[in-house]
């Protein structure tokens, strides 16, 4: 089962993300209806042909028709959303997501959706500094991965849904993980990354340090713009494995120190090496599906 | 006293940063010659009219000849090719750098060198990750900060021909530094951002990882791929201030883990804010001389 292009798509949320979604899609050629409570958002998405319908209300008949359903707003309101509206929705509609933690989530999802629905998770590991649907921009898939989250309740039906989504968006690769590897994974690639720039941005309050920074200080810190909001939600609720992740960065920080302070050269130049060849197999051009 | 078409500059190293000074300076116009041990490097050059004249040896005339010398290798053989060459000087010359630690050397260099010559030091702030005469590029300045770092033992005259140098390779920055305070503000911007990218590539040896990193996880790891023969030496020879800005580091990560472990969501929130005006301030855009 993949969506086509009589597949009518439902996207819940549009933000950056969900609005980078219905950008992508509908210039697809897919039928997209949107739900979005700010106002501005949803004239802002019509005026601009992003999306067929939207409303700011948790339109029934929007619902009712939807085949697809693709949730895009903060993780705490996911639950919620779910358990107001889900009868509206017709027997068989699959729900996804697009929420960066996944453990403390989908078990929660599975369990409160009714029974002839499905609800398979997913997350594009994609994102920008700046939020909205103003700067939603589908371009922003083309080099990024597509994670899908399934668990033992799903079907291969749903995966193969969720996957023809990904292909839909041009995602640069699409692959599969559960949510505790997910979990895992995300901790380190992307919270412990917003943990360590928020930490350089906010350790040395020294003045003007920004007249003399060069592109590595830039580099570390783009992402120490931070959603506030998104961010401290999804940190508390991957806790325990963002603690972990921190935990063995800050072990191998403390043994550069040390190798530092006893002017170790050669155990510093043997991490150094390590970093270099383990950093090539993370040049972009080598990713392919 | 500024550089001017008839100035000879002799550049000494032709790698990444001496070949892009080449290339910079021969495009303005400049007259430039230059000395490398590596005969490949040194036909790469004039066979690519980098350069006018170049050498693999210390050329008796080519050095007496020079109104400036640009001093581009590593460290720890600066001071010994001062002492080696600085024979064949012509009174008057002026010798700077592009070394990134000054506290350790300048004095040395400045105390070494003969009294009717003057050195005055330089760090340009660019970099690449590939390395070599091959990969030289003007352009790597143009967005760049050039810090001069003089001593008291600096003519002005020579303070202001070296400005001239880094306008002539169109930085966008110019300012002045003292050794020490270049020290700790290098420390900071770019040798701490280099041990976390290093640190988080060494980290956690998960395999396949990068099947899964979005841009984050490149952008924070891009100088994780670092020559470990110039870095080990510019770590070492800035030790304490590296230390210093390791431990503020490092306080501040931890003050981060026991948010997190305490579920401290309006901590945790409150930084995020801090990160995130903070980073503004060191927005490209912004930044003009």
């Amino acid at each position: 089962m993949k969506i086509s292009k009589d597949t009518n798509i439902l996207i819940v949320g549009l933000g950056l993300i969900g609005g980078s979604y219905a950008k992508g899609l509908t210039k697809g050629g897919y039928k997209v209806n949107a739900i979005d409570t700010n106002k501005e958002t949803v004239e802002f998405a019509l005026q601009n042909n992003i999306v067929e319908k939207a409303s700011t209300e948790a339109d029934d008949e929007m619902i009712r028709n939807a085949d697809v359903v693709i949730f895009a707003l903060y993780p705490h309101i996911f639950k919620e959303w779910i358990r107001d509206n889900q009868s509206k929705f017709s027997p068989g509609t699959i729900i996804t997501d697009v929420t960066g933690v996944k453990g403390c989530i989908v078990d929660d999802i599975q369990n409160t959706l009714r029974e002839d629905c499905e609800f398979i998770a997913a997350h594009p590991m994609a994102g920008c500094e700046k939020l909205g649907i103003q700067n939603s921009n589908e371009e922003i898939f083309h080099q990024a991965n597509y994670i899908i989250v399934p668990t033992e309740k799903n079907t291969q039906e749903a995966i193969e849904l969720c996957r023809s989504i990904g292909e839909a968006l041009k995602f640069n690769r699409i692959s599969t993980l559960s949510p505790y590897d997910h979990d895992e994974m995300i901790g380190f690639v992307s919270q412990l990354t917003h943990c360590i720039a928020m930490t350089l941005m906010t350790c040395n309050d020294s003045d003007n340090v920004e007249d003399y920074t060069g592109d590595s200080f830039r580099d570390l810190t783009r992402i120490a713009r931070i959603d506030e909001v998104m961010w401290s939600e999804l940190f508390l609720l991957n806790k325990d494995a963002l603690l972990h992740q921190m935990k063995l960065f800050t072990m191998e920080f403390s043994r550069l120190e040390r190798m530092l302070m006893e002017a170790d050269k050669a155990g510093i130049k043997e991490m150094m090496r390590h970093s270099t060849a383990r950093r090539k197999l993370f040049d972009k051009e080598k990713v392919v599906d």
